[in-house]
């Protein structure tokens, strides 16, 4: 159980489980774009030692100016936190709902910052057999039944990578309920400008957008997030988070990532390719692909190996040969065949199937160990 | 007004009032160690990007056992955090004090963090004429008529400088009431292993010891300190805690830092010579010093020039000059002629001298100019 703190990417955990080193491994099981982070922040940590003795500017100042820039909204519309984590738990305690609904599966983050305020949770069952697509049915059946009075919703969803469509956000909002959207993986859908619902939550008062910085940019040791709403929204955000969150390398790497056009491009070019690749490669293997518009494929173990191994087994044997997964089974509403992978570069991703390719051929022939 | 978000050492809002590069400013607002950040933390930085892309330690597990063995005390008796202030947060979530009584003056995240959940100060008023000491008699009365279930203390205080006899802690924890004492600044202090509460802390239900890593090691850009408590009560503050709170950059930083044992010996014997020479220099300029035992000075400005120069008047001309100091008398409990100033290098310690003789010179003349 890779999972001791609840999340992929704890390489300290995997290295104690199986007894090598952390950097030894092919970690398929956190959503890091491979190509980051970009060059730009070399430079940013070559001249770092000249600004820790300072305290970071606890407003965030030069990298809102810089993401309102961006995004073409005031700079009052922005909060800048310590990671998307920090920001979701700001925006619940905000608003402190008595009901959330959440779409599962989901990210399990929501449902953890709803019940440490006592919240009650109101699931909506995404249904694999529709890819987990969130639709007119489940929304409309919310509406009428949850009694939620706030709504989280990821776009791309984790672990589905499936988009939330904007039209239902407006039913949501209409509703009077409030939406908090998490567009943390949105920055890799190419036409993301076009998708994002950043501007809208500008303009309603219930309406939270969040997005991450550390996924696109390969960079969540230093943690990296930000919220936009209308400003009187934004302001009551403010007023609950911890003074000076947002460490002062996080607002300079921020800065000069979000200044690397080439890198954007490449990371999404990229993307596009080698998503359609992998996907028709694990096809090949008998995997049931959800189809992405993120970095990560959430994937059902084929049938032929039904008998035999467990997500959570296969995420053992797969952590002896030196590559981490996702145990997908853990989240709600998948059952104990589900993994999620991240997309990596060509030669990583080849390194997945073999190891992949070696389990399950394994389990099929009757020779899986799973202790 | 320097202290647009609450606080000293905002080179930003400096700069935009001074017409000024942040950089050009002698920092005398913000009490961070001169002789830091410790060398060691330069290999930390330099090897960092091999780091970045892989999420913190959610348990910072390396950092805690370092501590742990630097106190004596059981690894989950920590909870490491970004910054401090993270902490103070976490803590006063965790209690959800009533009534919580503080020592005026005093940090002001105390209270921030007290009135964000709705709580009640009890301001217990330190005497000037008896150097703000916390004796037996405030206590008393305070546990007498307070009816607080929260005590909030900083040892060394911040901006007083003195420390708490831990024999009064006793009595409040006798009382029935929590206790949360700030240590931010207490490495600053020669025998610091005596006077340190932590392992106090370890053994009792209702008692929290607050540390800082940022002021000694002078790294307060990248957010670092810990709380010290029983096991239980640590629990309580973990669960609050926002997931990879802690970025790597921190934890690394924090375990190198802990290492330096020649930093920690020259930054103690720097701070008894030089606080001693400062001292006596501010006094000989008709200055009330509050005897200090952390790295800063709290001062009230001489008679001789009292009907010229507020504190906040001379904040400005004194940063006109490129010299930033603390206006105390922002921290309740002291008047308007209150100023608070770090203990810096010797060089910088006689820029700050000639600034203030300039100003003090200038308001003694008539000719101070206070718009």
């Amino acid at each position: 159980m890779l999972e001791r703190y609840g999340h992929g990417g704890d390489l300290r955990t995997a290295s104690e489980v199986f007894g090598r080193s952390a950097e030894s491994f092919d970690d398929f099981s956190s959503n890091m774009n491979p190509l980051g982070p970009p060059p730009s922040i070399r430079n940013v940590l070559a001249g770092y030692l000249e600004h820790i003795h300072a305290y970071p500017d606890p407003a965030s100042r030069a990298l809102k100016k810089t993401l309102a820039n961006r995004h073409g909204i005031p700079e009052n519309a922005i909060l800048v936190g310590n990671g998307a984590a920090e920001i979701i738990d700001l925006a619940v305690r905000a608003i402190r709902p008595g009901i959330t609904a959440l779409a599962m599966p989901c990210f399990d983050e929501y449902g953890d910052a709803v019940r440490k305020l006592g919240g009650e949770i109101y699931p909506i069952p995404l249904d694999a057999a529709k890819a987990f697509e969130l639709g007119e049915a489940e929304i409309g059946a919310a509406i009428e039944r949850s009694g939620a009075d706030l709504y989280m919703l990821g776009s791309p969803n984790n672990p589905t990578g499936r988009l939330v469509d904007s039209g239902l956000i407006y039913r949501l909002l209409d509703s009077g309920a409030y939406v908090v959207l998490d567009e943390a993986f949105l920055s890799f859908v190419p036409d993301e400008g076009k998708v994002t619902l950043v501007q809208a939550a500008v303009q309603h008062e219930r309406f939270i957008v969040i997005r991450s910085m550390t996924k696109f940019y390969s960079v969540p040791g230093i943690r990296l997030g930000y919220a936009v709403g209308k400003p009187s929204t934004i302001s009551r955000l403010r007023k609950l988070q911890v003074p000076w969150s947002v460490n002062s390398l996080a607002q300079q790497i921020g800065e000069a990532a979000l200044m690397d056009a080439e890198f954007e491009a490449r990371s999404r070019q990229w993307l596009v390719t080698e998503r359609k690749w992998l996907t028709d490669e694990l096809r090949r293997m008998d995997m049931q692909v959800t189809p992405s518009e993120a970095n990560y494929l959430l994937l059902r173990l084929p049938e032929s190996s039904r008998l035999r191994l467990s997500a959570s087994q296969l995420q053992l044997e797969m952590g002896r040969r030196g590559v981490l997964i996702r145990d997908a089974s853990r989240f709600q509403g998948l059952d104990h065949r589900y993994i999620r992978v991240a997309i990596k570069l060509r030669e990583q991703n080849e390194r997945l199937l073999l190891a992949l390719s070696e389990c399950l051929g394994a389990a099929k022939d009757g020779s899986g160990d799973s202790a």
